[in-house]
């Protein structure tokens, strides 16, 4: 029997063992897919207790809470701060198997050096001391970010964004790690919201290129990437339904963008054949750049209209969508490739029954450019647990090169969030042992860490292109 | 090596033995949905063989028989009770890996204490043995559910079912065992088929109510509810194509309800507009009646038009149907929950790659009208084997909340099946054993025991509102 | 922990061991499914280096080596033979998880009696050696083929083609292995592409049978059904976007074809119509001949355009299709037993999630005509790794008759792919093995023999009816 998150926590073998401690442990973090607020990393950030760390805006959380039939008053309502974490408490205390189990446990042992399981018994101990220990300046924002390791961080940013806490951050050499703004351009690109008239507006604004049209569009976006290459950023995020292919005349693009860009609605195919539009010219665009593109799918958001009303989006309330057409997905690749308009890309869905077509897909389309030039992105949001990392982990290994596995993220809003990749190393050192151990991979231990070092660390940088700050 | 299903089946490490056989063992059963005939419990049925209880009508065996080329004639034809036995155990004997397997033995165990396994050289030993076990009263319906420790029982019925043997259970003090009726109006809903329009007219035969128009259904549903509250039930089953969101106006429904009155075919998408509205009507009802609605889904029946055309419905021919859009059953809750009528509700896809997709959707809707009260259904006929059971326990832990778990129903007609559940508990004790030795959790039995008697029994009890029978 | 791919590879308890060495390992091998090139085999066809057996047409491996960066010019292009093998064995030096890796062992172990593994420390080495021994007479196409103990193999044959290489090599006593030919009449079927009509036109040529219609299609396939009827064929195979259900009139049919045959483009609609009338007439016949068909379908096929217009297709450029409605295929062969036009049938998918779907649509068709008259095809093709078989095994014996099962088939290029029966065989008696091991079935060593006897080559001899050649 195993002691509870020890050391050797999810360490089954020797090798994993030797895996973890040796090469994994130490390898500097590339978080390159977060969502800290680059201005809570500027102001370094503090805390006054730990529901404010915990649950202050982190909907994973909210969302054990409320399957645990916890009323939203301890949640997001008015209840104090002490009597939320109490409430939480005894809910993860019996969250057996969640990996919000882990997660937490593994913030408590890090950042807190609390051993002691989290549980209605243990609350107000914890609670005490998690406040106590949040006074010292080593819980501020960015000794968190430096206490865990981490060489290099990308935030996600909207096309309008000024970058000016990036600049003020990259300007700091107090300050050794490199926060990187990303590229999200998804209310430009989503059509059919009700806001991407506003939004248009304000892009026009900010760019200084008037927007009449979707040539317009392009213009105003390009402007905006320079201004963001500027500051660092290679890399974009999309968020899609799915990846569709919907090819449309130039001309047929501007009329849908005419008609709604004077407030008109649009169908379904109409919105499909501008998102693909969209799509393709930023693509282009990120070739020409030398940028990677990462493309999320497979979410519908905001399904419950009640709480969506109070409070809003990423709030708890989203759900795998499973049409992921895997045709258009490699149709779309297919087109940008024929078109030279295809970036380094990563693809993840939100469904792991995706795994195998995406890994397929991504062998379609591999080149000399980059080793893994199409990556399966890890695990994801609903999947970043013992099983859907291990399902990532051996998809890709059958069906593709793991070896070339850019790795870990974050996707996270929180500054305690780190172990997670704590917790991605140690699964992929298991899983590595085991396939050892039971002889289908020689003890080579030499290999296995360069693929683990890899794989924690050096494909990232490689891949992205990331350099250590210079300070 | 571990002994052949002996006390320890399934219990791989001490923690999880210690589990079963300390916390799950002695649990009451509360099966909330099965298929048992109340007419065969109220006469106590008795049996003079053993293929009169396992070949009589269960079409799981009959199709493992078919599966390895069995004639017809010893399956449902007219060869005699024991040459049909003969056959079934050559053909289970070498069933490896199938759950029939497993539940076979357990009733040879439990119920006659026979622990021989059964193949084609011990058939004839084991046919005798039964046979004069059956003799005994102790193996008549009644007792066989009284020595399986169940406490409720759920039975499977039509609105226009007079419950006549509900009525006479409930009366008789010497039977301990709640039996309750549950409401299944799927031939309501059914409008497309051929057969709807004469239950219609039963219909408002039964319930006093004359049914021209989908407001007269409404009617005549409700009236039909009240009776069946009267007599203790409380929750409904609905076997659906796919949980479907087309929403119509009542105009609408009442135009594709008055053509298909007179005979008319319907539209798929009319006959989908028309079980949307039935069932987000039902829906509302239940909430106003404190009813849960249990939605099963992803199957294709009757697939085999010449069998069909010998032997009718459930007879061994259904399928999985992989078309169940998540888009969808998330718009329906979110519909539901809109109007404030968004019951108790329970969801089982019969495909297990919905599970993650219906984890999700689940977190969504969640409040604390109950712990857990969206809950994810228990793996469900095709998939209530080992890996199926574990694969559904896995995904709701790390997606949801494991320990709010209403657990195992037996689906059965047939009174040997409550070793279904003890199959269950030994799959839940081994995985969260596996889980602890691992040291993914404490060793705290205290807790564990704890969410263990919930998912086999408290759980249940709570989240439906069952008492014991009082006599 | 266990040595690397020694004796007991995979063989993880003694049950395994025992399982795999006295019933598993001696077993013929029925190949019923290849693309080995009859007139390599004819010839005797022999080999200069590796690179030539290995890389000459291996998709796989070129697949494996763009994922990991290499350049073209060392997989299809113009760099030595040499070369291309250094490449080669770096990649494959790292690539843990991946089939290839136990793959290519297997054949450096059985045929070359090399246990180093390849990686580009011991590239050269291993290149030597192998060269030396590619010199030996026992490594032409036929030593290769009676090495690994073949008895029976059916390759992958055109309606077209003249069968003249099976002629001679049936005719050949002095080589003791049945190569037969199989029906794969995909490009008659194949109404949207380009090719087509050229194709008919070969077709009315070699049949004899002018075809101007779909009836004269039909009278030419029958003749040449004929023809391949008397060189043995008793099976055919046909590669399916998805199986599909869309029943349309005999006239409509003729109009499609008439249409097409002018060259004019065809709808969806209309192709699905088509194609749905061609299965469902060769179905018929092949239940007048009494032949099995194999149907795989989750293919995407040629994505990579630029790849394609220059290395053509079977490249390496295919992914999984995630589109297969479960209930077309349930309605297409239920429309076939209806007609009492429903053969022997392997349905085969290339997407995984599909398994427990295909497995609960066979149990709907069975008959007495045959053990697992309908069958759920071996994992395939990106299937057919440790991972990819286990799970088709498991849920193959959890919905249906495992001990049915025809098993393993190559589906290969390479006179060097027979390990992938040895791959199979192990990966069977280990999950057998951790079964008995696990108390879940009995440690009753002569019926587990007998199953896993059948699994490896028996049932496959009984299904498809082959005979050992008579020499």
């Amino acid at each position: 029997m195993q002691a509870f998150m020890d050391k050797d926590f999810l360490l089954s073998t020797e090798t994993a063992r030797r895996l973890y401690h040796e090469a994994a442990a130490d390898c500097k973090i590339i978080d390159y897919h977060c969502h800290l607020n680059p201005q809570e990393i500027w102001e370094d950030r503090r805390y006054e207790n730990i529901t404010q760390v915990w649950l202050g805006g982190d909907h994973y959380k909210w969302r054990l809470m409320r399957c645990a039939g916890v009323e939203e008053k301890y949640i997001t309502g008015d209840a104090s701060d002490k009597e939320k974490f109490l409430k939480w408490a005894a809910v993860l205390g019996k969250a057996i198997g969640n990996p919000l189990y882990h997660w937490s446990h593994l913030e408590l042992q890090r950042f807190f050096g609390i051993d002691t399981p989290l549980n209605a018994r243990t609350a107000e101990q914890i609670w005490e001391e998690t406040r106590a220990k949040l006074a010292d300046p080593a819980f501020s924002a960015r000794n968190l970010i430096v206490r865990s390791n981490v060489e290099t961080l990308c935030t996600t940013d909207d096309p309008v964004d000024d970058l000016h806490f990036h600049e003020q951050l990259a300007a700091d050499k107090s300050f050794p790690v490199n926060v990187l703004p990303a590229w999200r351009p998804d209310k430009a690109m989503n059509i059919e919201k009700d806001t991407w008239m506003a939004y248009v507006e304000k892009l026009s604004e900010v760019s200084g290129v008037k927007i009449g049209s979707f040539a317009d569009m392009k213009k105003a976006l390009k402007a905006r990437m320079d201004f963001f290459a500027a500051h660092g950023c290679t890399l974009s995020d999309h968020a899609l339904n799915y990846v569709m292919y919907a090819p449309a005349s130039e001309s047929e693009v501007e009329a849908i963008f005419a008609a709604r860009i004077k407030g008109r609605g649009i169908s379904g195919e109409e919105e499909a054949k501008f998102k693909f539009a969209f799509m393709a010219f930023v693509a282009g665009e990120y070739v020409r750049r030398g940028w990677a593109m990462q493309l999320h799918y497979g979410c519908r958001r905001d399904n419950n209209q009640t709480m969506f009303d109070r409070l809003g989006p990423d709030t708890g309330y989203d759900c795998i969508n499973n049409y992921a057409p895997s045709e258009q997905t490699a149709a779309f690749l297919g087109y940008l490739e024929k078109q030279g308009a295809l970036p380094r890309t990563i693809l993840y869905s939100l469904n792991p029954n995706d795994n195998q077509a995406i890994d397929t897909i991504c062998g379609c389309f591999q080149s000399s450019e980059a080793v893994s030039k199409i990556q399966h992105g890890s695990a994801w949001w609903f999947n970043d647990h013992f099983q859907g990392m291990t399902d990532q982990l051996t998809s890709l290994a059958n069906l593709g090169y793991l070896a070339g596995f850019v790795g870990m993220l974050t996707d996270s809003r929180s500054f305690l969030s780190y172990p997670r990749h704590e917790y991605f190393r140690r699964i992929l050192c298991r899983l590595l042992g085991e396939w050892v151990e039971d002889g289908r991979y020689p003890a080579d231990f030499e290999t296995l860490s360069e693929i683990v070092r890899g794989i924690c660390c050096e494909n990232a940088k490689e891949w992205f292109g990331f350099k250590a700050k210079q300070i």
